[in-house]
């Protein structure tokens, strides 16, 4: 069993409760009030340039080029691609760049994302990964679901997001990172180990589900 | 005037919202839940135990061993006294020490303190300074300023804590960090850098107010 | 005068037993021994692992995106390209792959990449910006001279070497570094940090130095 | 077999070179050169300071309450108790205690330090640890032996050294700081990570090597 089935198992009920998420459920069926996704949509970005940050710091953890190399492609992901990917979709919904890279950073952003930070820089390259993992593995996950469950409806106005991470690009780069984590795993995990990359591991989901609850939250 | 005087000042929203939260005053009044109470005495251990991996942080990030000396001393006063008594004090309101040792870390308590961490981290001591500072100094304006409301008031349940941040020893503490913190920006602050100062300085101060939040939204 | 030049003033023996060092004279005149370059292309290549490591703790420590951006530039010079233009160069002299990569590092190469990477993270982008200059900016001001003293010199053994520093694509990447440089010091330099800044610039050419005497003292 | 016996065996030549090296066999001798003493003393000095700072890195990458309690002894032994006593020995041989703290820091000193903050930061608490047990536990083997050989040597000019390393005191440091070390490998070691182990290990071994050499080319 991977490491990843394994934490994905063990922490069944966090997994479900983020991917599963009523905002996850309703961007799906396109009801998602469009507040929610507006305020959710900003905040991503604000965390994707923490999560640059994060990949930069594998780069600096690793103790190999290979590894030097795999976490340089999510800081080029993000700073090469994402983060203007972002700006054009919030364009399309009439958000202005200003504003999204002015707007503050709300409690669950930085939580999550310093939560990522200093897990990785306190411990190793798999303490940073298995913080990382809810993001880059759950977001594809859904994605792929979403996508299934509602392939032709363009009637969504979600439609672009679901897409953006159902598609090979991002489905690969998820599938990249899974093999790279349990590839880490094989090196440096132990039993005695496991309960506290667990224990990063269900927070992180946990701290994604905050995230979500954050848009949903969000008053028209 | 001093860095601290103008942050207060500029920060001044964020600081009354913090020390005059409502958990505060309800404290202060001895109205306050105790279940509210408990909670945060709670997340407050767990908080603390990321206080003390910040002040190791500032001995690592230290430029002399006068500044690595004064961040020492607030490893010591969590390591060597304050975690002690927070047990301690659990312990009189009939709270089990491991399930303290090993209650979960609430959304707010991992904000605060992680983002405090990574601005250090990431920044210069000044920043780890200025993120650790509402905390540090604004228990203690909170602690003199409940004392001197309701000084004889030993009807009060939360009169302990209230003079444990009252009292001599931990005002002195706060008025060393003070001027360590001011000393610092005299050698380091510049004008273009003051706004990502300040900027530190709010987000610690929201995020604080969070916290007393986290306590207040505990139901009986 | 920016902060390079002011640097470049105060240090300006260091930097000239660096930039003149009897190693880069005997370089340039096509007259050091094979033996000496083959050692310092080696360590070279070691130290271009760890340089990569302190540009992506660059990213990581940048409070912009633009910051981040130009981070990043560095680690992909270095990963992307450089690595592999070293094994290149390498192998025309005859030097297997495997055996580079797995040389021991000797003290040289790790005093000062590990010093660099110790004061990127101790300190703010300004710090760690200082510690790299010496090496950025350093070769190209070496290619350039030996390329404008020496310039149809085919007969120099050296002369791939002086023109992959000398050329427009490693000048514009140093130019552009320099520019960084002198950015973030108008934002957070101050007079009374001054001095420590230029004990980092001071002990980086002094590290450089000792890494060039490396290679003269080696033995055919 | 604990971890640190195995790497003691497999790193026996540089364990060796190290905790033989000419000079503490002239030190144990008395016939060390009080200039290379005397150098030798000051550069330790700076690297205590160092060595201070690796420690509270170990405070902040622990996982527990009682890894940081552990960690914390090693920073306050050297910031409330070595630091002292290394001026008041070099007070006793007439060294002024402002030269010493402005003195420069040699290449070697930079070399062994960073490299440990670099291996503790970058890593795990173990591959912190693992790069500090060469100083640490080497000091007290030479400490023991020394004293044994030479025990009533009061004409031994370096006899206060060897007692305060042969002391109970620093022996039972030592003592602890091994049990923490192979503590810790019971957690999180594996067979696959060892050989990286071994090699921070080696590493920090050559570079305490480099360091007592240091002291023997100063001449008189």
């Amino acid at each position: 069993m991977t490491l990843f089935d394994r934490l994905k198992a063990d922490a069944a009920p966090q997994w479900a409760d983020y991917t599963r998420h009523s905002f996850v459920e309703q961007l799906g069926a396109g009801t998602l009030p469009l507040a929610c996704f507006k305020h959710y949509l900003v905040q991503d970005y604000l965390f994707l340039i923490q999560f640059a940050r994060a990949y930069a710091l594998g780069v600096y953890k690793s103790h190999s080029v290979a590894d030097m190399r795999q976490s340089l492609e999510g800081v080029k992901a993000i700073l090469d691609v994402e983060l203007d990917l972002h700006l054009e979709l919030c364009g399309s919904w009439g958000m202005d760049r200003t504003a999204i890279e002015n707007a503050p950073e709300d409690t669950p952003t930085m939580a999550y994302t310093r939560f990522v930070l200093d897990a990785g820089m306190a411990g190793d390259l798999l303490d940073l990964q298995a913080a990382l993992a809810p993001c880059v593995i759950g977001y594809a996950e859904i994605g792929a679901r979403l996508a299934a469950e509602d392939c032709d409806d363009d009637a969504n106005p979600y439609q672009r997001w679901i897409r953006e991470y159902a598609g090979e690009t991002y489905q690969d780069l998820a599938g990249s990172f899974t093999e790279w984590l349990n590839g880490t795993a094989e090196q440096v995990m132990t039993e005695q180990r496991y309960p506290r990359v667990l224990s990063l591991f269900e927070k992180a989901c946990r701290l994604e589900s905050d995230f979500w609850q954050m848009g949903l939250n969000v008053k028209d």
